[in-house]
């Protein structure tokens, strides 16, 4: 049984989720996709305009709407039976290809938008990108053995705060701290391995050279990313988590509790 | 000029992202707003049922919406001139209502559903929830001092894992973490302090048994949660961040950088 979807050498899916075409997004968007296309056979998506509905609902459930059950069993079911709305589909296929994500957005509420969460929510889906089950353990399997394994994501993210704010101290929270849930929760756990984040601070206030000067950033970043390491997760299977309690063994880096800690030494 | 918009004592609003009728969710739903009726006066808003739109989009911006700017402010231009979606009207004025805030979602890819996080996007308009300045110092009062001040949030979260591997050391990240958007990202920002959460794991495998049995222990909760204390944040404006910037205080839980420390002691 294969568990892991193979990527295409060289294929890109960039995905955003900002609702002004007139918004430094865009501009970066516009920016980032351009210069990618030098590298990558790039395919992008741009959420807002293509009026992706972020809703997980009873239609992702196909014919198994009214089958009682847990929504990620039933979306599984779903998926088996090819049963999977088009704008769903298409971004699986588009994801599926790709060997680099790139996903970006505004930080709203210090995380993703509800559009690009809707994004995770139906796109991830059970049978696609999880949901594999370890024949000897018949525990799923997840964190570094995902079917999406083998692919990088980038994640440009704008933000109104300062550097200093959304540092590791900072009163709004470490941004690291706040977007685990997206590169670890969600991307890792399929597979996913993500590069440090690209981050805008003070975007909301940002002139017309400003944003000029973050294209050139971000061409520059998109330039040298093959080159970039990964800063990778911890693989449930290497034996750093207890494996009855799936917990971070004791004997590693103890005492902390920071998310931190689930970072490969 | 007033700063905060004070509620109505003995109001609740309670609201719920799940897209299934007979889940556990909308089990946990009637039971809790059910036992809730005989201490306050309560609303209720099923976001699902109501097919409220979690995306905010240019709309939202009134007639703001070719406006160059930044979104946030241009919230704020359109809830100036009383430009506001009837669907987020409604929601902002049971929350300026409520003396307490229930957020009900099942935990998916470690974060609220996208319609509970555009729950967050669109009702927490600049204007209505935050965005006032302080007129001495020129910033926006937030972290304490947000126009929602003197409300009180209970979060009840469903899960597919256990207790231990959504822990401090777990697996998945402590879920106090996972969730610190929402409760001190967004709740707290505009001044509302949130309860310890009320979780239920395993959710997905539970039976008819553990149903009643999970029903019973919310009634049971929200009966005493008036003599529960909430969980304080620090205040922006007490001195525990330093002033520049914003960072916390060296002194202060020196060497730590898990997000704990944004707790008052």
């Amino acid at each position: 049984m294969t568990t892991t979807l193979r990527p295409t050498p060289g294929r890109a899916h960039w995905v955003l989720a900002h609702p002004r075409r007139d918004s430094l997004n865009h501009h970066l968007f516009r920016a980032g996709t351009s210069a990618l296309c030098s590298e990558y056979d790039v395919s992008t998506t741009d959420l807002y305009a293509e009026h992706f509905d972020p809703a997980l609902d009873t239609r992702d459930l196909g014919s198994f709407a009214d089958t009682p059950g847990a929504i990620p069993e039933l979306t599984g079911e779903a998926y088996a039976r090819g049963e999977v709305e088009p704008e769903v589909r298409r971004e699986q296929e588009h994801l599926a290809d790709a060997e680099l994500l790139v996903l970006q957005f505004p930080l709203w509420w210090y995380g993703p938008p509800a559009m690009l969460k809707g994004w995770i929510d139906r796109v991830l889906q059970t049978g696609f990108a999880q949901g594999d089950v370890d024949e000897k353990t018949g525990h799923p399997r997840r964190y570094g053995d995902g079917r999406l394994l083998g692919r990088r994501a980038l994640i440009v993210v704008t933000a109104g705060d300062d550097a200093r704010t959304l540092g590791p101290r900072g009163v709004n929270g470490d941004l690291e701290a706040l977007l685990f849930p997206l590169t670890h929760g969600a991307l890792w756990y399929v597979g996913v391995e993500a590069h440090d984040l690209h981050v805008v601070h003070d975007a909301d206030s940002i002139d017309a050279a400003g944003r000029e000067r973050e294209a050139t950033l971000l061409r520059t970043r998109l330039a040298g990313l093959g080159e970039e390491p990964v800063r990778s997760y911890r693989r449930l299977q290497d034996g750093d988590y207890d494996r009855a309690t799936r917990a971070l063994r004791e004997d590693l880096l103890p005492g902390r509790t920071d998310l931190g800690i689930h970072y490969r030494g």
